[in-house]
């Protein structure tokens, strides 16, 4: 690193006071826009609306507005920080929305971690929004408030933390398997971390076809009853260990073909990597510190090594996935993100990546390549069509 | 008009989708502004935050960003139009906040009218606010709202349709009672329409001195247990008609020094401010059409007569109060909106006219002056370190 990040984000958000404000679309200079943009003349728009809900995308931002929604109960690898120590990140995200996909997004930090709670507040906001983005929520309650919100809104609800880390890894998965020539229905997978990312990894693996899952948790190979062990872990294991296999991540990473961890800083090790099959592909996603470095990875002979950072090559974070999901479902008027629409994302992302140019160090577009948002979005846009 | 509002407001908010959009104040070009905006350094100012949630004004937006909550029951004149057909007129409030005092609104448009669904709404989603705007609620829920909002945050809560009308009001009586040469405590004024404006009137002309104040409401002089009362009508009415005084609005005036009203449309004659005191003075706020046309308040030997429109003289419009009011309330750190403040926001707006401009067509000054809302938020600033 060449550059102090932490002192230099204190000074750059102290300096602006946060990172968003907002910006009006109309003129308002004279008594003319003044009763344009506001009484009298504003009447006439509230008036259509109220003849017609939907000609809320009309006249109003709702179109384009999503609600970045946490309770700040599992913020970066901070942990349970609460909802004021959430906005930087929240505020972070609806920069990236606007600057990656023209979306206005706007920071929602919940003053509570009730599950409930945090549905009927969504509910009782939404009407100003054409999507929710669900943000740093804690594994299980993630998967209730998703759920919930889904029944209950006609509009997009996606958790970014789920789904647009899945996006990413499977359309990175994919071209790296290309690259080595393995195919996915043949290749034994380790998943270690069972969060919000891994669960939402493991499943959208599966619906691409991937048979053999190997889930570990900080214990090891995931096991029915075990403590700290929840309904969605349960449903996991009941697929993918219900012989009762046990033992270390050592132990299942010997002879797999891929690693993908979501999970914590340094935990493995050249000795572990050397045993994995050859062509071995790690996605080390811990942040801000992976699971192993990449040099130490390629020391152990690993062929294609990811990471969630952008100072290294091969950087799979999910800010490629999600501006382009939510611009491809508001310009579709999607009443939801499906799994087609993900899958939609995975091969549209894996697509910007030719066979030319595919190699070792490039299996994904930068993070920063502007064709990326508006590629995944129309993929996105076509598939909520279907 | 020389400009049909109607067609022209739904042409520009079809083009715009909207009035306002979200902006970013920070750099997103390349990896080293993604790792100050985004991961990895904007952990630094989450972490600073969980240790000190006051540091949230410090790094975050929220010292100036407000929250304009309407639950939709009472826009504009329009009535009870839910949730979706309010957005257009709190993202037109947004605007106004932007353009007259730099402040960053947002629009939460709420799909419940519950007070204390509300209530909870609006404290769960606090954190990222440095102040609440209630807008178009109707009476009297939007008293406990008010209240009980109050009560849970430490937060400037403050409801516009009532505060702010009654703001505007008080520094425009102020003002065409000096021009008349009468006294506030010595004239008899008659309140029509004993909604939120009305009641707000009513307390802040009290809480300034006056002592003969009238309250009508559609059946006439209020009175006790007549249909339709509700406990802060009560509440008024044990005030000032104790004696149990009946008549209809015309009987009420005359003789009366003072007419304000947030009525409807044309109730007002001639022949009734005919009867009224010599130099009388008549505020006919209802919105789009006022209670009674200007020529023809003249015509009846009105001396001062103001009304909300934009179009003819003496504009007594809340949108002169709430920018500065919140303005400086926020520059304050202010952790409600109090009496105090009210009052000075009252004695600034007045005083912007000098006795030297101050003429029969000229009580208030244009709510595109650029000074309004700078005097008003330093003369409330003021009043919050009192």
């Amino acid at each position: 690193m060449t550059m102090d990040y932490n002192s230099e984000a204190l000074r750059v958000h102290k300096e602006a006071r946060g990172k968003i404000e907002i910006k009006s679309k109309v003129a308002l200079e004279n008594r003319d826009d003044l009763s344009v943009a506001y009484t009298p003349g504003v009447a006439q728009p509230c008036r259509e609306i109220h003849n017609n809900i939907d000609d809320a995308y009309v006249y109003t931002g709702k179109g384009n507005m999503v609600a970045v929604v946490s309770d700040g109960s599992a913020v970066l690898g901070l942990g349970n920080i609460g909802a004021h120590a959430a906005i930087p990140v929240m505020e972070g995200k609806a920069v990236l929305f606007k600057r990656f996909a023209d979306i206005d997004a706007f920071p929602i930090c919940l003053d509570t971690q009730d599950v409930d709670e945090i549905v009927e507040t969504c509910v009782r906001i939404a009407p100003v929004f054409g999507g929710i983005n669900l943000e740093d929520i804690s594994a299980p309650r993630c998967f209730e408030v998703e759920e919930k919100l889904k029944a209950r809104l006609n509009i997009p609800v996606f958790h970014d933390d789920q789904h647009g880390t899945a996006i990413i890894v499977s359309a990175g998965l994919t071209n790296a398997l290309k690259l080595v020539g393995k195919k996915l229905d043949e290749v034994t997978i380790v998943i270690n971390g069972i969060g919000a990312a891994g669960t939402a990894i493991c499943l959208l693996l599966e619906k691409l076809g991937a048979k053999k899952l190997v889930l570990c948790d900080k214990n090891g190979i995931m096991n029915s009853g075990e403590e700290g062990t929840h309904w969605m872990k349960e449903k996991l294991v009941a697929r993918h260990n219900a012989e009762g296999r046990k033992g270390s991540l050592a132990d299942a990473l010997v002879g797999a073909d891929v690693f993908i961890g979501v999970s914590a800083p340094n935990i493995l090790t050249v000795d572990m990597l050397k045993k994995m099959n050859r062509d071995a592909i790690v996605f080390a996603m811990a942040n801000p510190t992976p699971e192993i470095m990449p040099d130490k990875a390629k020391e152990a002979g690993v062929r294609v090594i990811g990471t969630g950072r952008s100072d290294f090559p091969n950087q799979v974070n999910n800010c490629l996935a999600f501006p382009g999901v939510f611009r491809g479902a508001l310009d579709a008027r999607a009443s939801a993100i499906t799994e087609d629409m993900k899958v939609a994302a995975v091969y549209a992302l894996a697509g910007m990546v030719s066979d030319d140019e595919l190699n070792e160090e490039y299996i994904l577009p930068s993070a920063l390549d502007e064709r990326v948002a508006k590629c995944v979005a129309e993929a996105v846009n076509a598939a909520a069509h279907c």
